[in-house]
């Protein structure tokens, strides 16, 4: 049994964190921190989640001071807003316990200057950074089996990522593709942009909509950059667009590669359903499927179909996620077990609906 | 560990039915059920749960017939259309098997004439509708723990029912409500219209629209006036109106009880809270705040909240359900472990998602 | 040839009275007025009006001040919130204007202590409301026609007040309803909420949820008391419960009447569609059919359907409008052309789309 | 004045085409047809156009042989499916009418070989595809002008042309763009899929989901390459990967081009908004907007907006269209209006609303 806390319980990954852990069996205790709800019953900040404390009083939430500050806990989750759990982690590390973090702090190891493009701040302890691990967990298994600091991947990096693995890990090699024009057109839902309300999230405008945004700009850009060239090797030549898509959670990513020869759909589906064989998450889809968000809410799962264009010269990719699952809170329980010795899927079994 | 059958699987609450047992704790093996798609395997019929045969072929769907021959199987659910389990529950019986029926078949016990108003035909085997109980959990709690044949109630009358018992068995009693003149107004997802295409679930004409249908002739009016007589000791006097609301799943039921003397809201909580107290599935919201399908959606809760209308003549009650889950396969299962002596929340415990 | 201005043509109303405007065949100028606006180009305010500068400059936004201030403009739309209206259509009225508040303002007439209880504040200019008239414009088009300070209803009471007409104004004289005990049942789109973001607002929790809000004190159940009222010549009890559904614009009310004697579905469809026989823009529908809001939508229509509850004690009478058209910038608009005597369709033929 | 029938007013681009042409202020007369509703009343079929025969009786819906056989008619749209209207075209172009098809039957011209690829049948009147011109109307202007047989675009065809024609047709020539590995990334609502229900465009399936299908198999890619071709003047290498968006109408195609030199926002803004500097239906966004389907929802707006994408290698085009409007219907109304020498804007100058 372990002890954890959820650092930003307020927000939605913090809320997706909360329901997740709560139906974790090996969890024993579960303190839930905010600054802004510090004293509130959990039920009267997250409504499904009342009544928990029947038989006795519902669950408070603490101040984050208060949950760093208690020994007992062993894992810190922290869904804090970028530039926070750099600052948190260094004292949680100190005593021995595993820090994962949910925002951007500790995706881009050690090069500070890409960071710094991204997010417009340098780092403040950079000694942390040589000991943070990408927690994309199908490719840095063993480094999060070692980890005590696991940065976690944004939902875009995570979809493009485990797409494009096998292609870039092994389909380079074969001489099946190029590494160069790589488009990648991610459709997200509207949980992705957040809780805050804003005129984007309005239902009224969200709604019926499908809008690209943050074209050319978007901070997930330089990680998914980062994470595919760690992955290749080396440089990868990529676009990326996010879209806002009228639904509540899901990223559908559909991925361009140019080909470097002649293929066929089933030499494509075999190097993506061999590469990932073994993963209790990834599934490729047969032949003539298309992934979709539908098939993997609320669910760990990644999708990944695998097609070849009219024509012949390009493969295309789908990759799908609940970004707030696998592209979050999930994927962040996953590396939990993962650094704790646990079966990978405790707590992450649950099947996602058919609608 | 118990052994069941999902006898019509490729509908939506059959889908509902096997993600339900499919992570219930006590399974032991599952059967799934079809005529239409009977060799199939379950991954290419449901997507979402492709690949639980990992490490193994897929399971596959077999014939009911195949099913219903197989003497190790002790659960049969059937949400074959109604007509059907009428036939065959009867062999189950013999042999000491349970069935539970999502049909409206066994939910109007001996009263052949009510069914047949609705559903235009009459009973076949009257001998097995005397053994049904009707599978109101929260209220027939004792006669389903030794029941072998039960009617799971219909999606409406569950909200109804749940909603308005307080009222009904314990207020009339107190002078407080007439039990003439409800209102129930009801909406409900479009998943309750069934997994068929039709114009009416069409999504470029469901979506954005509030529609009210069948009014004053809805098959679930008479079962709703049944169940509601049933707890009241006597005829209510009740309109009832369903509404197809723009949304997957949820039933939301606002309900308008005319007061026969003046009270207070908290009064009215009281009773509502006291007698839903040592539920495990029903919350009682706390004053001030309403019920809504967000809130339980992928779960078995019932959410029920009470209010007084301005001028303080009519009490307003709403519930709030996953039509699929507490109004279908949840209480269908939780049946079950009534019926088979098991913890009544065991593969019930999931919590619902924020959003 | 008439020249308008929009005060607050940045709300959501505003934006709608601007689209309507802006295709009146009559219109001559149209001035565009906001505080957090002025000096912005139309288009990029709100882009789906962008280009009409087309062959010359965008229209820009000035100043209310401005707009007031401008002798030519004859008739001023408000749709500020309420409280600025009655302090703005005093200098108007002085010179002659014309001016429809499409806020609260004005639809208490001289009951102050009503708009007080509901608005929490006083009247600032007794005496402007002695001129106001209520501009529900299927009721009093003949004092309309002669007003030139009108209140525009709210959405919720236009709902309310045309569904219901026929049975106060000449059932209850017919001893066919009782007047009391009437429910109204509302479920509205979210652009009823307005433009500002807040949680509730937001896609990933108003999507996929059916929620009753403001039980018991939402601020138009004092107007729809009052028009009900008026309508009756007598006060009526009626019970009202808003909800918000998932979807753009619309609302649906439902709306139970308890019946003083037997009666059919004929005679009740009968009473209906004599009684609007004329109207050019409320459809009553024929027997059998269903008022919604998908067969309305961005029309100034008012469709109503009448049924009769099963038990034959109640009629059901559905009544559905664009809350955004005939609920607002539509009704509005209609009332300018009465009040100028124009052709009281012109500028609103515009005809739903099936989709 | 012009008298008009629609051939398959039952179908979505029938009950749009009646909605557009009834507001058309030169319409004379229209005449709706249909095999499988005729003798039905135009509001029994489709309900939000009740009540247009008010003063008289509702407009009826004839056999498609009455309409053909009326020599009063001038024009036809035939929105049947594909293979009808090459049969019925001939006979109406014998007697001088103007026929507009929206199905593929006139899209190829003489290509046979291309039909009969996408389509699985040949013509049978090949002396009509030398008549017919593609209704590409941005493009073919000259051509419509003169022509009495016209094929209308389909829906991801005129987006995708629209979108591209500033590049392919000038921007070739000025070495910026390679006409080499574009890929149309394209995003439809589900009134694209027509009115048939099916399990796809089942609310409970199509909601909350975002889904690419026919990867490397839909029948507009071979029209997507033609149109660009003619463009081009020449082969055009391009990779279209249609999705079915959770929304009601609209396409967003998000297209990528490969540059072939460095260039700059400013430069790509130049070229677009000069090429269609004169163009009514087109509107080339300002830097920094990004086109979407809710600023051109029904209307018969092209928003097209052009970015850069990091790195600078690649210029993306994002055009959104409302895929019953310019993408269907509205096109086919505006084509009419070329072919009769009508202001090319007469009945299609309603503007989209904001929400």
């Amino acid at each position: 049994m372990f002890t954890a806390a959820v650092l930003g319980a307020t927000g939605y990954a913090g809320a997706e964190l909360t329901r997740i852990l709560l139906g974790h069996p090996r969890l024993g205790r579960l303190v839930l921190a905010s600054t802004s709800a510090k004293g509130e019953a959990l039920g009267a900040v997250w409504p499904n989640l009342l009544g928990l404390g029947r038989g006795g009083p519902e669950p408070r939430l603490v101040d984050p001071e208060t949950a760093l500050a208690d020994p007992a806990i062993e894992v810190f989750f922290s869904s804090l807003p970028h530039g926070h759990a750099e600052r948190l982690a260094g004292p949680v590390l100190a005593r021995g316990g595993l820090f994962i973090d949910l925002s951007a702090d500790f995706r881009f190891g050690e090069d500070e200057a890409a960071f710094h493009a991204a997010y417009g701040q340098g780092y403040q302890f950079p000694e942390l950074h040589r000991q943070a691990v990408y927690g994309l967990s199908e490719r840095n298994r063993a480094a999060i089996a070692k980890a005590r600091l696991i940065g976690n991947p944004g939902c875009y990096p995570t979809a493009a990522a485990l797409g494009l693995q096998p292609a870039l890990a092994k389909g380079l090699a074969r001489g099946l593709v190029t590494g160069r024009g790589i488009v990648i057109d991610a459709k997200s839902g509207v949980t992705g942009a957040g809780k805050e309300p804003t005129r984007t999230t309005h239902y009224a405008e969200a709604a019926d909509t499908l809008a690209p945004y943050k074209i050319g700009t978007h901070r997930h850009a330089p990680e998914i950059e980062r994470s595919l060239a760690a992955i290749a090797g080396a440089p990868v030549g990529v676009v990326f667009t996010p879209h806002l898509a009228p639904m509540g959670r899901g990223i559908v990513s559909t991925m361009y590669l140019p080909l470097a020869r002649p293929t066929t759909v089933e030499e494509l589906h075999a190097l993506w359903s061999d590469f990932y064989a073994d993963e209790p998450f990834v599934r490729v889809l047969p032949p003539g499927s298309v992934a979709t968000n539908r098939e993997v809410r609320l669910s760990n799962f990644c999708d990944i179909s695998v097609h070849l264009a009219r024509g012949g010269e390009t493969a295309i990719v789908v990759a799908a996620i609940d970004n707030m699952v696998k592209g979050a809170a999930g994927q962040a329980v996953q590396n939990m077990n993962i650094a704790l010795g646990l079966d990978e899927t405790e707590g992450l079994r649950s099947l996602p609906a058919a609608f």
